[in-house]
């Protein structure tokens, strides 16, 4: 039997590190042990180098909003064909910190690229495939900054303006709105509660 | 003025890198000295590390065609939006080792990518962009591969099997007489012979 592919979603520092362990432990408590873990973009040898491209600072050379674009889906087909389709056909369960929920919220809200640019590009690379079940941690982006920040340095998109940020969860909210497979999060609450509303809502999804 | 992007595409081995001179050499003639030279995939710091993802062997991952195509794309986009354009802008005249004409024919052509996936790539990156004058050399893949082998060690790409090369030929065939601004030339005459003929369709073209 094929495997199910899981997906935590969510803006910088809503706590989606944890949010995986719980969902990991509750899978395990369910019996469920045969787990992959990914993140994108990444999560492969090809798509790692990829991911450095878009997280790194470039100076002298603009990385334009396309190619950004481009770069997170070639990442994402390596992950996809190669790490994610492969296990879920082995009847392993794919737990995933982030999915294509990121590249339409980030890239489609946030870099303000077209929903018909987005749509097409998601068609041509990914098809029918996508997530079973996500879990969109949702927070104030001005509060996940700052627990962001807390951890270090932010990267090349982590540095981008609270306006972008805002529009970025803006578009996560249209899009879990429209998709009854995505779950969302109360991530202002305290670390506990997020578990337990994890846990709860993937028991739920669970038992269906 | 706004200065003109002048293409050479064609299989390994046809001679472009001759060819690029011979077209310099024409230009600089006609007192048109303000130039500029591109490659693809490459030509900015960021779209040469796209370049060598797509060049080198990886042991142990498959690059996905998608993949593949994916990364030509981005390294296109940064190549035309912080080098390409700003230079036509400024008055320069770009002439290109290579342009989108090669994704059509390697990536569509060669690994058998839908036209209408290529299209929609092509119509969401580059929009109306494309070059004002393309020089297509012409050559029998085994020929050509013949003498790239003497030239050393073959690429990723360049190791792919004669159908491959000889769909891509075959692609760039079908592409040259749909469109005027392609002039074909046979590449496999000899050196003199290819660049005076270079010359004559870039001077035709010239005038008109």
């Amino acid at each position: 039997m094929n495997g199910k592919f899981i997906v935590i979603e969510g803006l910088e520092g809503a706590g989606k590190s944890t949010a995986i362990e719980a969902v990991l432990a509750t899978l395990t408590a369910h019996n469920i042990d045969n787990l992959v873990r990914t993140r994108e973009p990444g999560g492969t040898v090809l798509a790692e180098k990829m991911r450095a491209l878009v997280k790194e600072e470039h100076e002298g050379e603009t990385l334009q909003d396309m190619t950004e674009l481009l770069l997170m889906y070639a990442a994402r087909v390596q992950l996809v064909e190669n790490v994610i389709k492969p296990a879920l056909a082995q009847g392993a369960w794919v737990v995933g910190d982030r999915h294509d929920l990121s590249s339409q919220a980030y890239q489609g809200g946030g870099r303000q690229i077209s929903t018909e640019t987005m749509d097409s590009l998601k068609r041509t690379t990914l098809g029918d495939f996508k997530p079973d079940f996500t879990l969109y941690l949702d927070i104030d982006p001005r509060v996940g900054l700052e627990r962001a920040r807390g951890r270090g340095e932010l990267d090349r998109i982590e540095k981008m303006d609270i306006s972008f940020f805002e529009r970025t969860r803006a578009r996560y909210h249209v899009l879990a709105a429209q998709d009854d497979s995505i779950v969302t999060i109360n991530a202002e609450q305290s670390i506990e509660q997020v578990a337990a509303d994890i846990r709860r809502a993937l028991e739920n999804w669970l038992k269906e």
